[in-house]
């Protein structure tokens, strides 16, 4: 990506923002529907998941006085059409993943995952206690949108390969479908990397256009079915230690919701991240044992592949540095995942060592 | 505890849910308060602040149609005296740690928690995926509640001692503060256990009357001041590797509301059990390096209490063993942290082990 290219996309944000006081909201007699753009095919699991959860609660919850239509990804616009089609009003809402969108501003990376950034629960310390909700929704102020957090799927799994990685190498020239930051630090190391949406990404594979990928983790990885076509799977990766999913309402139109519906729209993102993050993490153990059982090599990238992610990772997130909203999210985000990591490893790090040595 | 008094109390549950189909509901014109009594003192660090999101969380997304009144501990009924209170629809609502209601049915403990059980992301993948919530909800309707999670302290600290602990033998004859099935642990280990509300812990410890105590961890320890009475503090414990905090409400209340607010009622509860979450996990960090700096001395526990801990809580978990409802509870429970904590460890576990090798 040109690094400029955002700080012009930037401007066209704001104009898109301007315009949106244009929209006029689907106001029915009484009930209201807003409709919900995702980056999810229909019935994706875990992702579609999220957003279907946040949507029935919000109309739940406002006894259906807010109806929420979900249209999954092609049903109204393209996965990666979403942000535009909220920010100009064509949509009220969307659910997908905001590093889709590091071409509107590189920061949106931080509200999905970075390399080698925070794991969940560093993530959620952050976002609802740290100060990363109040930076999500400055961003979100620049292009018109009112964001929060409305899913996670965890750790994301380093992927699906052809055959075993032995070393960095073994990423030259590799066509390997990775979106975000971690897909520039793929690049980074020599491999083509292309970004799909997750609809697209089965058939893909399945002809040849990409030699791998990763998806999201073993439940979902193995309904959307990749281990049909490859049967090296890793299961750690660097790329996406927490996955947050975006719900972002078009801001015109959350300003003019009640205030109990514009908290019922917080809470219930809310309670959707902490719902599908609980899926994803439920889900994974039995998939990854369905996994090996049929026939997938289950393996860990060597030291000397985490060596260089490592080197690229820093070169990735460097290389966006001097950009001021960046550089203070960053900053932020940093000393959050330090201070989170060090409690981490000293409460829950040394529970689980002494509960796996006495408990077995 | 005698193991056949909880029968016998449950029995009396029985006779209390009957009775509440008598309580006449507090309803006032148009809006409706309800009153929301808690096993925490006014202010106590984190724990008052999860009752209060709930209530803020309720009153707001109802536009105030549903007001929660908070009463504190000792405002309206004693800490211990809130379970029941709400069966007895002398109040509507509480909000604490079910493990305090262990006479009631030992079960309850599984929802806070047990010694050597889930961690954190464990318990909310059991709770809101793996059967959990409806193990709560079973529970809840023998005695006339409507219980879901909405708090939590994530791991808490083994505690505060006026000595560093050397071996099991410590342990005996200590005067100790614990809860819950944790508490008995200590107990089977010599230690002479009492369970205090947190709001008297500090008087007791401050007069002599307990050797030490657990609370909760770094952040909510420093708040409550028993770096002012003990110096040696022990980081990881066995006794609630995650501590769920509970949001009831009488069930004949419950049943009461209309169906939008009922939603409401769940949605706010498992919100502020994710923001409570954050909030200690957020806080933990910095209060423990602020605690080092004033002179507390920070420890682990050896192996050797660690593996007498683990004999002791089996024996623990065991003394409950054929009542039907534990049984079967326990059984889930411990199927999904076994499944649980593979995934985890073989993620986040290998992600985080790699992130601290390679950038430090």
């Amino acid at each position: 990506m040109d690094r400029r290219s955002f700080l012009r996309t930037s401007a066209l944000g704001g104009t898109a923002a301007a315009a949106t006081t244009l929209a006029a909201p689907a106001i029915a007699q009484g009930n209201r529907t807003l409709t919900l753009v995702t980056t999810w095919g229909r019935g994706l699991a875990g992702v579609h998941d999220a957003a279907q959860r946040a949507a029935d609660t919000i109309t739940a919850m406002t006894d259906g006085a807010l109806t929420i239509d979900l249209k999954a990804a092609g049903e109204l616009v393209g996965a990666f059409e979403v942000f535009d089609a909220v920010t100009s009003g064509q949509a009220d809402m969307y659910h997908g993943a905001d590093y889709y969108f590091i071409n509107q501003h590189p920061a949106y990376a931080f509200f999905t995952g970075v390399p080698f950034g925070m794991a969940p629960q560093e993530l959620s310390n952050w976002y609802y206690q740290g100060g990363g909700m109040e930076f999500h929704d400055e961003l979100g102020s620049i292009f018109g949108l009112k964001s929060f957090l409305g899913g996670n799927t965890g750790p994301q799994s380093g992927g699906w390969f052809s055959k075993e990685i032995t070393g960095p190498e073994d990423f030259q020239g590799l066509k390997f479908r990775m979106p975000g930051l971690g897909g520039e630090t793929l690049g980074r190391m020599g491999a083509s990397v292309q970004n799909l949406p997750g609809a697209e990404v089965y058939q893909a594979l399945a002809s040849g256009a990409i030699d791998g990928t990763e998806w999201i983790g073993p439940w979902a990885d193995e309904k959307a079915g990749f281990q049909e076509i490859t049967k090296f799977y890793y299961t750690a990766g660097m790329h996406e230690p927490a996955a947050g999913l975006s719900l972002a309402m078009n801001r015109d139109v959350y300003d003019s919701l009640a205030p109990a519906h514009q908290k019922i729209f917080e809470i219930a993102a809310g309670e959707a991240h902490q719902w599908n993050l609980a899926q994803f993490m439920n889900e994974n153990g039995a998939a990854l044992q369905r996994l090996q059982a049929g026939g997938v090599t289950v393996l860990e990238f060597p030291d000397s592949v985490w060596d260089a992610m490592g080197a690229a990772a820093k070169e990735t997130m460097d290389a966006y540095a001097g950009d001021e909203i960046y550089d203070r999210i960053r900053a932020s985000y940093n000393e959050s995942m330090a201070a989170s990591s060090g409690w981490i490893q000293r409460s829950e790090g040394v529970y689980r060592a002494q509960r796996d040595r006495v408990m077995g």
